[in-house]
């Protein structure tokens, strides 16, 4: 990776290991505007929140935010009041050495769910955190963010805007508990237009909804999802017009698309990246619903790991989605290998070219359903024995 | 397996290795009964129903039945009208070698979805299959139906009616595709009692609810689930009064609950067995959603497997499951060791004892929401890698 390309004018970034993960890598990253910045983001829709999603979805109301502060190691969920004070206290440490307010500061935490976050360890490596904060620390602040991801997620795009050209780079984590409905795990996206803050919430609601949201690894939601964007308006564009703001748009789906596609490729024992196509479907939650349905099955998932064609397993899957369906209007294809034609395989000798399609570390799953216009699509992982390991002995 | 005690009065069963299956083992089985019999069906809910379905639906809804034929390696579902043809030709042969009426018998089939079922095996194997038709054959039947189930499930319960001793035998193959609001692949109970239509219907709805689907393995319903209960009248009562339908009907679910267990002890994988139980829900609807979403959630499965008390996992599971919750209120145990007491475990150090707990292959997860009346439970198994093993190498 090249660190010097990963720039945001106004914007640093550095990382520090402060003892809150097992081992001594770096757990603790901080971001952090120089001037004034909008921010926007969308969170957890589980229930149960973790501490710092609680104080960041208050602390974003207002659009403005100067710093984010994010740990590894320890989710800070299931932790009560004692969790809350030590998000809210994080803020405060990080606050006081950088001289803003603690409603300007965004918390995010991964890890372990119910464990006591120490905020002393926070406390102890505050000053170093901040003066090591650099134009060229992304990177950095990265890696410190990563719990069971194999590699560092890092995205970037240049646009243009009012005639002048804008930045944007985005930082993620994913690998365990990503799901439909929801954020990926952590995504901070930085970038230097000039944007109001209506605006961006838009645009982030939107690409969320095109990227991080569809999706899945393993079915399951986090209690810390969390997607946050901030555009500190140095690009030196003036007020947006309706072809600036598709361009920011544009761009920031995309370096969400492939933040959460690097997810999917790095989903927890992940060896295949598959896109689910829903072709057909009477409405667009149909279409939706039989996507995320094939996308979760444990059996499609299986059969992904082990390069076999079972649409047998499909068809199933699609049967039990709840949709308007005739199965004998169904065609499958793995990439352009017809594998159904009219709900069955008879007379398609595919599946030996099939089967070697999906060797491949990305292929696409089409569904034909014929019922209507209405198409949708999601990116999923398959199911593997490394799955299972990690998942097993994740604590231990 | 003491084959001698498996016998019900009237009904006789044999089973023949017809060569659908891989190998050379049983993958034919036929149960007849020797007088008229009454009998109730309940099958997939899935959209795609395989073609012995669809059969034996219609075949059974008069409650006439007097013989069941079932194969294993092949499930005959997303086979077209060539499927269905087959199925019917499957009940002409054993009509014609039985002297009963085609409309008399029902098909069932397990095993590879697509691929054609060749009845040429069937018909070739009929003569021997009727000859060898004996009232111990029951064990016998149970071995073909099998697929990648470990053990043959059997049950057997006695009971009184109208003065008049009973018998109910059950048998069942799972295994895999065993998920929420359905029957398992295949169950098959007989008994002598003398019980009208309508009543046994009803019981048999009643028994599968608090049994069969009250089971999940891995969250995907298959094309060909069946559970038939056959009655002939043997055992000499009169018309039931309704203690002794309670008699029959306890007897019924004791038995299908007993096949639902060994179901899911055997799930494909599978080292436990453990049951979610939701106390304190809302809703009845509640209690169930939270304890299909924790039973279903690959993390939670994985976290069985590595005996790791991750109740972070299940808080999780609970809060994406859309029931009402106040984290705070939410207390969980493993058997009777609490490990969460108001949302949080801090300050519970029971985490050494529960993982003790979760080394045995059988133990309850009991989660108290403090929200309303109402209970639920599921039982699940854990998901390991064998699961995978098994699933992304099935077919090849």
């Amino acid at each position: 990776m090249e660190k010097e390309s990963y720039v945001v004018n106004g914007f640093k970034a550095s990382a520090v290991a402060a003892g809150i993960k097992k081992g001594s890598g770096l757990d603790l990253a901080l971001i952090f505007s120089e001037r004034e910045a909008v921010a926007a983001g969308v969170f957890t829709k589980n229930k149960v929140k973790a501490a710092p999603v609680i104080l960041s979805q208050k602390n974003i109301r207002d659009g403005n935010v100067r710093a984010i502060i994010a740990n590894s190691g320890n989710a800070n969920a299931c932790t009560g009041n004692d969790g809350f004070r030590a998000a809210q206290r994080t803020a405060e440490l990080v606050a006081r050495e950088l001289r803003i307010k603690p409603e300007e500061v965004l918390v995010a935490s991964t890890g372990v769910i119910g464990a006591p976050l120490n905020t002393d360890l926070i406390e102890g490596a505050m000053t170093e955190l901040v003066r090591t904060l650099s134009p060229s620390g992304i990177p950095r602040a990265v890696e410190a963010i990563m719990t069971t991801d194999c590699f560092p997620k890092i995205s970037r795009f240049q646009g243009e805007a009012d005639g002048k050209p804008f930045e944007l780079v985005g930082i993620a984590k994913g690998a365990g508990m990503i799901m439909p409905q929801m954020a990926t795990m952590l995504c901070f996206v930085l970038s230097d237009i000039a944007i109001d803050a209506d605006a961006l919430r838009r645009a982030v609601v939107a690409s969320a909804e095109a990227s991080f949201n569809r999706i899945t690894v393993d079915g399951d939601t986090s209690t810390n999802d969390t997607v946050v964007v901030m555009a500190n308006a140095t690009a030196g564009n003036g007020p947006m017009v309706s072809s600036d703001y598709e361009s920011f748009s544009s761009g920031l789906t995309r370096v969400m698309g492939e933040l959460a596609a690097m997810i999917v490729r790095d989903g927890e024992g992940a060896t295949k990246a598959v896109q689910i196509i829903i072709r057909g479907a009477s409405t667009a939650a149909e279409a939706e619903a039989a996507a995320r349905t094939v996308a979760n099955s444990t059996l499609v998932k299986t059969a992904f790991y082990g390069q076999d064609p079972n649409w047998g397993r499909i068809m199933a899957a699609l049967g039990r989605s709840g949709i308007e369906m005739q199965e004998e209007h169904v065609d499958i294809w793995i990439d352009d290998v017809k594998i159904v034609e009219g709900g069955t395989g008879k007379g398609i000798k595919a599946e030996e070219e099939a089967s070697q399609r999906m060797a491949n570390k990305a292929f696409s799953l089409t569904v034909a359903l014929h019922q209507g216009e209405y198409e949708d699509r999601i990116l999923t992982s398959d199911l593997t024995h490394d799955y299972v390991t990690i998942n097993a002995t994740y604590r231990t």
